[in-house]
């Protein structure tokens, strides 16, 4: 933990602002692999275990937000919350940010359906990402809303990956990166209302402990699913039992890779 | 269980018989609450306590098809059942089921927002209401859609009760009405996609045996929420310790009641 461990309640402004510093510490903006992928030095394989290992986090972000929902006896508290559902999943027909995921794994050389299947995601993605709909489905609801607020600090990510994809990476187009502009204009929305709820509800010092604590354990959560996705694909390069190989759910012959 | 012990898969047709089946013999259609309902003879305190406790059901099914969602791993089967939560929770603003359900509250005399806060719901309505929602988050998926297929015998209720309730109360209008109205639009569709998954996915003798009973549960589910309410407030009128006085709530000058 970095935080000091306070007992005493602080404000409502202190408490925004120790939430924003574990952003500045924690948040994986800061992850090694992020700086390779937004600035240009990822292989293509790199950029597809990218792309197959994260559908894995957000495939389940609507069962994670569906788990917050099932403990919501509040209907208002529902209504609210719904819309992050809407916004992953889209209607029966039209698309959402499911979707969008997949237009970017088609043009990065990588089949939709061996994708969406989750086969080849690395076990410790898995865990990490089930650990996160585990803790929503069992932790108080401030925790559950307190560990979202990593949307406080995703737009300066999704804005550094739009250009630095458009910039580095022939793929890189409007519609490739159709995922990150949408999430531009939803989590905004989504975060406001998160962050409120944080603020009004974590009223005791136990409880802006808590919730501090919550919004750290997202950041592990986040982290750790880089440094597997280092581990395995970058450096040391050792792809664990189980890891996509670089060669299944490729719609284009791969390039070259150094052995 | 008042099904035969088959262990032979049964055919497609054979089986949705059987599940047909168990609405004739155990819906709570037949229950003598809803007789004393939809033939004129409630007294206003019956209906209120029926309206009181029939919330806290409905109340609860947004929060049951939200832990259905957070266990569903497939997209197309969270896009297909989401709209449920739609129909009952409305949006921020617009009316929904729930809404819908308050205006009926209103209508016989309650302050909705009494109703809303479910004080007064008998402890047996939440024991049966609660082991639903237990149900649909722990069972597998086939189950829990299979107990949703009440909803084959409800458009039968809600005609006899929206036709018994406009001929025999003074409040009943098309607004206290409403619900159900919306009902007769809402549940074939929900019905069909539900029937249909049971058919597919119950492949097996033992699929059939576990979604038949499925469905035997939700039908005992509904009928001791009836039970609950006849025995506290129709023969012999024990009200126990939590359940509604009658009294509280009342947004008008309750009827003189017999001692």
């Amino acid at each position: 933990m970095t935080l000091p461990k306070k007992t005493q309640l602080v404000s409502r402004a202190d408490f925004e602002a120790r939430l924003r510093r574990i952003g500045d510490e924690r948040y994986h903006d800061k992850h090694p692999f992020h700086r390779l992928l937004h600035g240009g030095g990822c292989t293509a394989k790199q950029v597809r275990a990218w792309v197959i290992n994260r559908y894995y986090y957000q495939s389940r972000i609507p069962m994670k937000d569906a788990a917050f929902m099932s403990r919501c006896e509040d209907p208002d508290l529902r209504r609210a919350w719904r819309s992050r559902i809407e916004d992953h999943d889209g209607g029966p027909d039209e698309g959402g940010g499911l979707r969008r995921w997949l237009q970017l794994a088609r043009a990065v050389g990588l089949d939709a359906d061996y994708v969406a299947s989750c086969e080849g995601v690395l076990p410790a993605t898995r865990f990490a990402v089930d650990a996160y709909v585990r803790f929503v489905r069992d932790m108080p609801l401030l925790d559950a809303v307190a560990a979202s607020l990593t949307e406080l600090f995703a737009p300066k990510i999704h804005a550094e990956r739009i250009a630095g994809l458009l910039a580095h990476y022939d793929f890189a187009d409007e519609s490739s990166v159709a995922y990150f502009r949408h999430r531009l204009d939803e989590a905004p929305k989504d975060v406001a209302f998160g962050l409120n709820y944080v603020l009004d509800h974590a009223d005791t010092a136990e409880k802006q402990l808590a919730a501090a604590a919550a919004l750290e354990f997202k950041t592990d959560v986040l982290w750790s699913q880089l440094d597997a996705l280092h581990s395995a694909y970058v450096e040391p390069g050792r792809i664990p039992p189980g890891g996509w190989n670089g060669r299944s759910g490729l719609t284009v012959v791969p390039e070259r890779e150094p052995a």
